[in-house]
């Protein structure tokens, strides 16, 4: 068979495989895999070079479906490439099935989660980077796009990004339809709309027949052949193709066929078709590995200060120099998040990321797939800009080290636009998450250390500040720990973070008026210290620099839940918008502070002697 | 004095006024306010109208200051239209001053806050969007942007959208002052590299230099003639522009000088300036306002099955009939969302937002400022792609009204990346906000209803599949009240949208054992019913269709804390990734199903009767 035909019949056999799929289904998204089916059969034929045995291998290409509802193409691929049986494939969207409704990293061959739009072609710059600038291998990553999610600002991120960097071992391929969820794109089949967007973004783009496999070969061979810059091929197709009753008509998004129509399709489709494609492996290569100089780990003196956010550039600093898997990423606010020491001493490893905290956190999702250790910060507050991509980092089974600085009231003059009072419940409500926030230099560089083993995604919150250093330099703090930093029996206040020293101040005034109180540093949020928690036995008082809402008092609310003995806890917490002032004066308004936290625990230890 | 004289007096005067402001407070960001000085300078003298009497007058420009930094900018500008006076312009950065160190709505003459970057322009986008097709008045929006920003996606899909809309009263201002916080921008000053995107997003740009005044005029007289398009200004400028120490150095982002400084640059400067610009006023105009036509309020009959989702479409439409300053906007799911039903019955004031979910939010907040009472709309999901946005229309003080659909695994096939098990967190964690999830179509309804008079950001939650009406139409649903929905003494089951129809199933159940089981729907998640839950004498499982982080159980616990009787509290919630399956099958995987919600009641029973 000439190639060509067998590129047209294997298209046909993803298209007949993706209406037969969803019908069996009842539901998923067949039409949006058959506008995509040639762009995808003459890939896997001839330009894609991966070693389905070994997926992780660091030789392979790379391939994302950015549009990930096409999930009946992705798995159709999967059983032309011969690793997935047809009895297997019967079972799409099946409870217990890897062949979920939106491909997940439960297949090997899926290397993360798509499904929320805009995010394939970030995570492919973060992939097709580390191939560069990490691996420093030819690998090649392709991300299948979807017209309609152009419209979502993280791709142009992207388009930024892949420029910027050179990226010309990346290439998007977009399946303009020309059709979205519920009517035509803002561009209808303007493909010079999209190829001058990219072409102004710095790329080189390229405008075809997304139906035309000779034009498709091309149109991969020059992606292939052009140095310098990323390429896009900018494809018109008709969504449904292949089935006159839907192809390119409105209303058909999302819609399996049902059993009467799909055997229609399927006689117009010329039927099921099983041709194995033999996908070329590509050349072995090993991976570059950066050798570890060694590093010093920082240590802070006892009753010095220190910002937690200094402490953490200087531990990831020494970290990198221990390991040399570890990478970092910044979003143009190196200097003030620290990670400018890890950038001077690691250059090699260290990735602006400028003001694009989507693009960041997609990067480093790319390159945890390449098995480098990601550690990407920003100020606290503007990782709630990336916040989908971190929800969707999890669905990937990613590991990330992200970290988080400036947060809560204490950052003071700057005002509510970059307190981050919402972070703790942001990244709680992750999926496996780890969530952590020292209080003083030696704990950070401590923590630091140990979420570079951590699996899934980890969080650090870090304060603008100098506290003061209250643990010696080998103290250990496991996750999922918490230090009783003071005795006392009366009230136990727990805090963490920039609390952890009101709390110690108000101790030393209650002890004055013979209150005895207890001081826990609830350092890791998450997992909790129940058991520590659930032994108490008097009033408990928690204080966080964050909203009242999903923070550290909730989450010592329900690690007592599952206690049988409840104590009576008071939360404070922030609670009204805060302004600009100094950072003694917003905790004080936020009733935080030791002032505060005294009158609190006052009362509680009055109403817990009351019901005694 | 001649104009242009005149116009680089008073840019002189902002840049004075920019140094000295933050060398007494010690912190802010005089140098990127020194660069675009003079950009604002003939845009308050000459190009904007504004009535500083009547802030909110629909008659008038806006004018967004993307580059929030740039405060003591913006407080000049204030000062020199004489509406600040010198003793409060003194004020800056202080504790309990208006002045905040991110300008905020707590001046009148702000309409958004502004700190987080490029978030502007799309708000920007709202204003200019609700001017030509809401208030339909001539009215301008001019929005100041920072270089550094344009790396923000966010910015992108302003472009994107106000082309598509053909927003010929909106103009940008790029200020490319070549410096971001930590070095150069990706493009320095590359002035063509903005101008060319600008263009290909179908913008009409212009590059001039930012510090000619007759250039600038110019370019703003050439933004007012410009018909079909927007236009954006490319301005070429120096960071710290007037004083020759730190004029286009690196390393002075964000940092205020020394007193001795301070006074060093006043000298070049040419000292303190105190010129008043009258600036003109616009024309007058009356808004156009749509005429409710009426309508037949939904109801649903007892016993019947709807989807809330559903029922939000119609409740909104209903209410579009009402009241003709309710608008929608929707992330092209319209179809799944049921907005779709607005769109089509008040076609004009609905607004296709694309896949764009970070312009949806912005162009809410852009809309609310002028008075309309936006709801916006998409898959639970995807609000996480906007949360930056969300959080920082909080700080805004806006109102805004928001739906998300499809939340939780009772979705079923399509899997996690289209659930939203965050959203509830997410929420609570926004200050002041109201957080709603109704079980019925006729709750719906009524809570729909009752959004459009709540202050503040409101989020609604609704479900994907048809549930049964257990409420009869004139049922009423206070925001912060509960409805006990099955009376019980032994066990009570707090439930909310879908896990209150496996609640109302456990406890027939239980009844059949003899556990008398009461069922409370918690549909105001926040504010929640406190009263209601501290008034119980029995063990509690609260269950929820969310991760066990930041949702219904935890704000049970938190509200329970308040009180002085602690009850037992099991929590059922998510905890496991979910996969792909039908929807009864995900709610068993999960655990919060009528036959979990049976065995966790049972235990809790047995444990209470084992304590008492």
């Amino acid at each position: 068979m000439h190639e060509h035909e067998l590129w047209r019949e294997l298209g046909q056999q993803l298209r007949a495989d993706a209406v037969r799929a969803s019908a069996k289904a009842g539901s998923g998204h067949p039409t949006s895999s058959m506008s995509a089916a040639d762009l995808a059969a003459v890939l896997l034929a001839a330009h894609f070079r991966y070693d389905f045995d070994q997926p992780k291998s660091p030789a392979n290409d790379r391939l994302i479906f950015s549009k990930g509802h096409a999930s009946p193409l992705v798995y159709g691929l999967f059983r032309a490439a011969g690793v997935l049986s047809e009895e297997e494939f019967g079972t799409y969207r099946q409870f217990g099935s890897r062949l979920e409704g939106h491909p997940t990293p439960v297949l090997p061959w899926v290397d993360v989660a798509t499904g929320s739009l805009g995010q394939g072609l970030p995570i492919g710059v973060g992939m097709a980077l580390a191939g560069k600038r990490l691996d420093r291998l030819p690998f090649r990553t392709w991300v299948i796009c979807g017209d309609s999610e152009l419209a979502e600002g993280s791709m142009w991120e992207a388009a930024e990004h892949a420029a910027f960097y050179e990226l010309d071992n990346l290439t998007a391929i977009v399946d303009v339809n020309r059709l979205g969820q519920r009517g035509e794109t803002m561009h209808g089949w303007d493909l010079s709309s999209y190829s001058e967007r990219f072409r102004a973004f710095g790329w080189h783009a390229i405008e075809i027949d997304g139906h035309d496999v000779a034009q498709i070969h091309a149109a991969y061979e020059e992606a292939e052949r052009t140095s310098g810059k990323p390429t896009v091929v900018v494809a018109k197709t008709l969504k449904g193709k292949g089935y006159s009753k839907i192809e390119d008509h409105e209303g058909w998004h999302g819609k399996a066929s049902s059993a009467e129509d799909a055997e229609e399709a399927l006689a117009e489709l010329g039927g099921i078709r099983n041709h194995v494609v033999a996908v070329p492996k590509p050349e072995p290569g090993e991976p570059h590995r950066f050798e570890p100089a060694g590093a010093e780990w920082p240590s802070y003196e006892l009753g010095s200060e220190v910002a937690t956010r200094k402490a953490y550039g200087d531990a990831l600093a020494a970290l990198g120099g221990e390991r040399g898997d570890v990478v970092a990423l910044d979003g143009e606010v190196s200097n003030s998040t620290y990670s400018e020491i890890f950038r001077d001493a690691h250059p090699e490893r260290f990735f602006e990321m400028y003001i694009a905290e989507q693009q960041m956190i997609a990067a480093a999702v790319g390159m945890q797939v390449l098995g480098w250790k990601p550690f990407a910060s920003t100020f606290a507050a503007f990782h709630s800009r990336a916040y989908d991509f971190v929800r969707m980092a999890a669905i990937s089974r990613a590991t990330l080290k992200l970290c988080g600085s400036h947060a809560g009231v204490s950052i003071g003059e700057d005002g509510p636009s970059q307190m981050a009072l919402e972070d703790l419940a942001e990244f709680r409500a992750i999926h496996g998450s780890t969530v952590l926030y020292p209080c003083d230099g030696n704990q950070t560089a401590k923590l630091v250390r140990a979420m570079a083993d951590v699996e899934g995604i980890s969080y650090l919150r870090t304060t603008r500040g100098n506290t003061p250093v209250i643990y010696g330099p080998d103290e250990d703090f496991p996750i999922g720990g918490s230090k009783t930093v003071r005795e006392g029996e009366d009230v136990a206040i727990v805090a963490a973070g920039i609390t952890v020293h009101e709390a110690l101040q108000a101790a030393e005034t209650l002890a004055d008026e013979g209150v005895s109180a207890r001081v826990i540093d609830l350092y890791s949020v998450k997992p909790i210290d129940g058991d520590t928690l659930r032994t108490l036995r008097m009033p408990i008082v928690t204080v966080e620099d964050h909203w009242a809402e999903g923070g550290l008092g909730e989450a010592v609310l329900a690690a007592l839940a599952g206690g049988g003995h409840m104590q009576h806890v008071t939360l404070l917490a922030v609670r009204e918008l805060p302004r600009s002032g100094k950072p003694a004066e917003l905790l004080a308004a936020a009733g935080i502070d030791a002032g505060n936290i005294v009158e609190t625990a006052r009362r509680a230890v009055r109403g817990a002697s009351a019901v005694s």
